[in-house]
């Protein structure tokens, strides 16, 4: 007498499927395949040898510490160098204002317990990141238009009054180098957004996942740097920042944050300690180290490395892609996104490109509302120079054939 | 013109606050204080050479792997070691049936997840441990009880029907060694429980975070292995166990697991990509290398170590603690649970116990419905034997006096 395990699920689980990305990365481990499809960084700038003397340091010296469980918070030395960070760009806070997740991830997802219940709306841009669409649908939201935002181009008219349904939570925006389009809001937007967001009284929740990563032109102050500024104060602003080390120092550390107004912190903390009591403590002391010490030397590094692979991947697209096609031209970050002529769909194209060993991410899944048939996503950070050309050359021939066919 | 936190936040979270137990952890760091409240390892019992050792190799030889995005179902050698001790424990299954968890914390959440609405009823023995009902209260349930379930009898009275409210989606079972009371469910009580559950079609989820913690006495079957063996296979029994490397190697590196039949992994594995991608890569590969080599000779170090304490304990309790007190003499875990005199609160002693500089945990938060005022938790892992007997000794002078005002 077996378990109907379908009819045991809660009602909004049984729905739950992984996601079509999912399915698709497990094609791309085929040998000889060039993956343009992960948000992947490339494993050879992982500080390793920094990362395993901080580790072997931190054990001899702090082990009982490190292995042990710790505050739902996280480790204050890591919160209070957020912290200071943040100073750095003029958001004046203390360790108060800093969660320690497990990853952005976990951010987004506590972002999504915290505001969302069944039927409330989140705005987001279209396309946007689907991770976020995923952490936000396991609450049972609706998507509606952050109003403008065509690529990413969030204005929040003044009209919207808690979106369509009334029943808006928040906005979610990532401002620099957005994941899929690589694109930035201008900073006549990024202030029209926090205004208007202000008059409405809507939380802004900002994905600053690839702020680090510009590889031109001068930095834009942060959402939250605006919202501070404005309001008086990081505890006065409406503005919840999620961040991570994933980019910058190592995804398998899985050591990302919340930056908040105090209020929204504490409530985190206790998200934090129902979910899973804390962040590993080993990693965030290792983080805490990496960062204080190689952190800006190391960003530089990674920097110029992506900067190379973003110009020969924009190259490459000059050279090989039909007539027809566009793109963005990111100043930072690791994706170029793609609009094909409108009579192409780039989930028929994916099939052919993987016979032809080359791999990208179609770009409907980054839209909630299936739109976007025509778009795909292209990642640059994997990929060495020569690589990308010769996927790039692959890619821009399947496209060929299928506008000849 | 700020945003009202409190009234933008969804419903159910309003009313969470960090729970009376967090709270009393920070009044325990005064220098002096014996502290009986954690259910904390000794630091001293971490293999931390080990473990440094094991890091050092893994990012040398491994570290593009170690140090990158993971599978969320967890990294497969891990999930075929854990399979591997499941098997040797008369439990045959792959590693399909195993998804890695961020600690058992994690564990408890996802359950919670995948089977709960709001108003939906949990049956659960009283006492229980605090930190299931609070990963169960994220997702809005009501606690009914396991009849019978006096001092963790849990025998699901055949009558029991899906609960008191017609709404029951699991049980949840402590049946090694269970927080708070350190005391084992019988051979008798485990078929009986897992044969009415089973009749009734209703879920079980077995709590094994102390079940290798055993220091006297024959081991039992788990849950787990007895329905497996009654419906012939971990696919057909519906049984969901969730367990941990914390008390067995160390919490601070966050690795747990659920194994469960593969429909339940295979939307688990959804959850957990949707919540933080996966637990950190560095950290499995650790535990796996650790625990496939040191393991079971560290294991039986920390047996003997605890089995002393656990003694020590029995004796100063039976030495200090006032006629009418009675208390649990388990075979393993981390824990004595005490009753004390019915007219006795065991709040109220609590600050008399840290003025006299002793901590212990009541007993009321152990229960989904506030009984319990007379009991409280004593933690015997972390303090030698001699910081026991004195601790105890303090703790039974406030006794006496608290029965003589």
């Amino acid at each position: 007498m077996m378990i109907d395990w379908m009819a045991a699920f809660a009602p909004r689980m049984r729905e739950a499927k992984p996601s079509a990305i999912r399915e698709l990365l497990k094609l791309l481990d085929r040998p000889g395949t060039i993956s343009f499809a992960g948000g992947i960084p490339d494993p050879a700038l992982f500080p390793r040898d920094e990362i395993a003397a901080t580790s072997r340091r931190i054990l001899a010296e702090q082990g009982a510490i490190a292995l042990q469980y710790a505050p739902s918070e996280g480790y204050a030395p890591l919160r209070d160098h957020i912290a200071a960070s943040l100073a750095a760009h003029g958001v004046a806070g203390t360790r108060d204002n800093i969660l320690i997740t497990s990853g952005a991830q976990q951010a987004l997802d506590f972002v999504g317990r915290l505001f969302l219940s069944p039927g409330d709306e989140v705005l987001v841009a279209r396309p946007t990141y689907l991770g976020a669409l995923q952490a936000f649908n396991a609450h049972g939201p609706v998507f509606g238009p952050l109003p403008g935002s065509g690529s990413n181009r969030a204005a929040l008219g003044s009209g919207a009054g808690g979106g369509e349904s009334g029943r808006a939570r928040f906005g979610y925006v990532v401002a620099d180098f957005q994941n899929p389009t690589g694109e930035c809001l201008t900073l006549p937007e990024r202030q029209a957004l926090v205004a208007n967001a202000a008059a409405m009284r809507l939380p802004l929740v900002e994905d600053a996942a690839y702020d680090q990563l510009r590889y031109d032109g001068d930095g834009l102050p942060s959402l939250l740097a605006i919202g501070a500024a404005r309001a008086g104060g990081i505890d006065a602003a409406g503005i919840i920042q999620c961040g991570t080390f994933s980019k910058t120092i190592a995804p398998g550390l899985r050591i990302g944050w919340i930056a908040a107004p105090r209020p929204v912190i504490e409530r985190l903390v206790v998200v934090k300690q129902a979910s899973d009591l804390h962040a590993s403590t080993l990693n965030q002391m290792i983080v805490h180290e990496v960062a204080s010490t190689i952190g800006p030397a190391h960003l530089e590094r990674i920097r110029e490395t992506y900067r190379a692979r973003r110009d020969a991947m924009l190259a490459a697209l000059d050279r090989h892609f039909p007539d027809g096609a566009r793109w963005t031209r990111p100043q930072g970050g690791m994706f170029v996104w793609v609009s094909l002529p409108e009579r192409l769909d780039a989930e028929d194209l994916l099939p052919l490109a993987l016979a032809a060993r080359v791999a990208f991410v179609p770009g409907r899944s980054f839209h909630p509302d299936d739109s976007g048939r025509n778009t795909l996503r292209l990642n640059f950070s994997l990929n060495d120079e020569d690589v990308i050309a010769e996927g790039i050359g692959r890619l821009g021939a399947v496209m060929r054939q299928a506008l000849a066919g």
